[in-house]
């Protein structure tokens, strides 16, 4: 692990794919303890850039990721989640964080797997 | 575009993602003059933070990705690829650059497409 490139934050970015469909489902970030805790546990945790700290993902929705296999890119400064997604990966109810295509203007073809307001309540969070 | 959210050095990250395989090739980044090429030309453009410049995928190699789709984030702010890849996205020579696999050390799990020191001879680039 100490091949890793962490950047200026202590960070890499970390791209997660549902092993099932092979969806691209989110990017998230993660640090050294994050990535630890996610090898330990074999379930997916990473940094909160925003609310700056370590976060379980799934925490609040129960919408887990365990995790199949762990890859590093060329460059140690990326890394490649592949996980069995619980629900759905993205905070607004759709499956994937990637539900809109350009089209001139981003056009909606994401499924939309549950209520973000059912799930969440009014806090809103991964 | 506008919606775009640029990090403090006017870049997001765009994953690429074969779109026979599903797999996921690479992660590059892109300023707003890459994105805008790569959505005139339908050929992958990125900006080199190492070289400090415009790139377009496969200059020197040949090995240029055909775009599809382009997908967004729920945050805005990270780009989804989708293309037909030629040859193989890594300089390594390897299909993806996220070739390794971790079990107890990084393992090599990836699929060698062709010899880079032919593709490149003694100059490595992407």
């Amino acid at each position: 692990m100490d091949d890793l490139k962490w950047d200026e934050k202590g960070l890499v970015p970390a791209v997660v794919q549902d092993a099932g469909s092979k969806d691209v489902l989110m990017v998230a970030y993660m640090n050294k303890e994050a990535l630890d805790l996610t090898l330990k546990t074999k379930t997916a945790h990473y940094y909160s850039r925003s609310r700056q700290k370590l976060w379980l993902k799934g925490e609040t929705s129960g919408h887990t990721q365990a995790v199949k296999e762990v890859r590093i890119d060329c460059d140690n400064d990326t890394i490649l989640l592949i996980v069995d997604q619980k629900g759905a990966a993205c905070h607004t109810g759709y499956w994937s964080c990637f539900y809109r295509a350009w089209s001139d203007g981003w056009k909606v073809i994401g499924k939309k797997v549950f209520d973000e307001k059912e799930v969440y309540g009014e806090k809103k969070t991964h």
